[in-house]
C-alpha cells in the first residue's frame, strides 16, 4: 500500500509584499515530480504564505527541503515586515500522515528533514508537536518565542540549543521548525441557541484539557450574523476521538439546556477515513473495513 | 479531473476446469497499462470467472477489448459446460463510473467497445442495462435467454437482431452482452427479530417496484445462524437513493413492529461517496462539499 504524506510548509514572504520570492517557492514546489501542490495562501499584512502539498514520503520530503533551500535564496529575514510571528524564512514545517502511514513514521521523516536542512543550508532546526525532543518544544508557540529577532540570543540559552545546528541562527535564514502531528479536523457543531455561556459549557465538558475526550479541542463562540452559538473545535486525532464522539456528546450535553443541534461545519480537507466512520456507526455497519471496501483506496494503492 | 471507470467482465471458464485459458485472460487483465485489475473470482461449477477491473476510460476500454480477445482465442464455447446461464466466451461486459464520470459516459464506452468487438473479432453484441437500444434488451436475463445454444436461432427472430453485428454467433465465441450502470451497493439491515415476514413487509414497502425508494431493491431473509431476520437491499443509485434513506425508513417502518434494526452489512466494494454522504447527513453538515473537502480525491485527480 503506498504511503501518503501531506506537507504544510509555512514561509515568511507572500505574493503582495514580493511577487519574485513568492512565485520562485510556488515554481519550486510545482516542479518536484511525485509532490502535488494542493493549495497556496498567501496573506500580505502577515507577509507570509503557507502550501498545502501530497505525496510519497520520500518526494514531498525532498520538497519540502528544496523549498526551504529556496526561500532561503529569496527571502531575507533582516528585511522580513509581517504581523504574523516567524523565525526564519521557512518558518515552520510540519508533517501530516494522510494514507497508510503512522504519525511516527511522520516523525522521522522530519527529522530526516531537519538534519538535512541544517547539513546542507546551515540552517539549525526544531523539532516541535510530536517529534518535539523534550516537552517545552512541543507548542510551536515555545520554540519560536522571541522570533527571528530574539534567536540569537535564545539559541545561547541552556534550554535552546537546536535539535539539529549549532547554537548560531543563519544570518538571513533564521532558525526552522520542523514537525509531525495527525491530521487535524476542523469540526463545528451548532446550537439553535443565542446563549454563547451554553456553547462554553459545552465546549469545556467535551474538550480533553478540561476532562473531555483526550483529542477534541474546543471552544464556544458566536456566529453573530446568524445569531446563534457554536462550539468550535478541533479534532487532533480522528481515529482516536472520531467525529461522532464530539457530535453525539454535544447532542447529549445540549439536551440538558433544552438546546438542538441545527447544523455542522467541516472547515477544509479532511481523510475520508474520518467521515467514513460516522457513516459506519450511524449505519451500524458490521465488520465494515473502510480500506478495503471503499473503492477509492484501491485507486491511490495503484 | 481525472474519470474512472469499473468493468466487471465476465468469461465462461474457470481455473478449476481450464487453467491455462483462465491464467491466459489473467496475464491480458494484468498486461494493459493503466487499468488495474483488483478481483478475481473464479467458480468451477459455474465454470466461469469474474474480473474487477478499473482504471482511466481509454485503458479499460482497451483491456475490455483485449480481453474479449483473448478469451475468443482461448475458450471454445462448443465445449463449455457450467451451471451458471451464459452466450458467449466473454459472456458480458458492465462498464460502471467511478468517479467524476456520468453513466452516460459509461455508456458511450460500452458502445465504442461493443462495435470494436464486432468489427475486430466478428462477436456480435447486445447493448443491455442502461446501454440498452430497447426496453426489452435493458435486463441482462433476457438478453441471455436459450444462452449459447439458442442463440443461432434466437438472432434470426425479429426482435433478436443484434446492436453491432450480423444475425450469426461467433461459431466458438458465441455473442457478448456489453452495457453500462451505476454502481451497486449491496447493503444489508439486520432486525431483532426471528419473524421473516417483518423484514419481508419492509422490503415491500421501501423498494421501488412496489411503490418504495425508485433505485432500492430488496427482499427479506432470514439469518439462519443468528435467527434474525434480514432486509437485503441492492442500492443502485446511491447519488439518488442514498443508503441513508433505506436506514432510517426502515427503522421507521420496524417501529411499527416493536422492533428495532441491531446492525447492518455492506458488501465488497463502494464509493467513498456513499459513505461520506451518510456522515455529512447525521452530522447535519452545512454546505459539505465531498469532491473538494475529502482529501483522497485530490490524491486520485493528480
Amino acid at each position: 500500500m503506498v504511503k501518503i504524506v501531506e506537507c504544510i510548509p509555512n514561509f515568511s514572504v507572500s505574493r503582495e509584499v514580493d511577487e519574485k520570492a513568492f512565485q520562485a517557492l510556488v515554481d519550486c514546489a510545482e516542479s518536484i515530480p511525485g509532490c502535488t501542490l494542493l493549495d497556496v495562501q498567501t496573506d500580505g499584512s502577515h507577509n507570509r504564505c503557507v502550501f498545502t502539498m501530497v505525496g510519497k514520503p520520500e518526494q514531498v520530503g525532498e520538497a519540502a527541503f528544496q523549498l526551504c533551500k529556496c526561500a532561503s535564496e529569496n527571502i531575507d529575514m533582516t528585511k522580513h515586515v509581517g504581523q504574523h510571528p516567524r523565525m526564519g524564512a521557512t518558518d515552520v514545517i510540519p508533517f501530516v500522515p494522510t494514507l497508510n502511514m503512522t504519525v511516527e513514521e511522520a516523525v522521522e521523516l522530519s527529522k530526516q528533514v531537519a538534519e538535512r536542512i541544517w547539513k546542507e543550508l546551515s540552517i539549525p532546526c526544531f523539532l516541535y508537536e510530536d517529534a518535539a525532543s523534550r516537552p517545552e518544544r512541543v507548542n510551536l508557540a515555545s520554540v519560536r518565542k522571541g522570533q527571528f529577532e530574539g534567536m540569537p540570543d535564545k539559541l545561547l540559552e541552556e534550554d535552546w540549543e537546536p535539535d539539529y545546528g549549532e547554537r548560531k541562527i543563519h544570518p538571513t535564514a533564521g532558525v526552522t521548525a520542523v514537525g509531525a502531528r495527525m491530521p487535524l479536523v476542523a469540526f463545528n457543531v451548532n446550537l439553535n441557541t443565542s446563549d454563547l455561556k451554553i456553547a462554553d459549557e459545552i465546549a469545556k465538558a467535551i474538550r480533553g484539557s478540561s476532562g473531555g475526550f483526550k483529542y477534541c479541542k474546543a471552544i464556544g463562540i458566536m456566529l453573530e450574523d446568524r445569531n446563534i452559538a457554536q462550539v468550535s473545535m478541533n479534532m487532533v486525532n480522528y481515529q482516536k476521538t472520531p467525529l461522532y464522539y464530539a457530535y453525539e456528546m454535544i447532542r447529549t450535553l445540549a439536551s440538558r439546556y433544552g438546546v438542538e443541534i441545527i447544523g455542522s461545519e467541516i472547515v477544509g480537507l479532511l481523510p475520508a477515513e474520518a467521515m467514513v466512520d460516522c457513516a459506519a456507526f450511524y449505519l451500524r455497519a458490521e465488520n465494515f473495513d473502510c480500506k478495503k471496501q471503499v473503492m477509492e483506496y484501491h485507486l491511490i494503492n495503484e
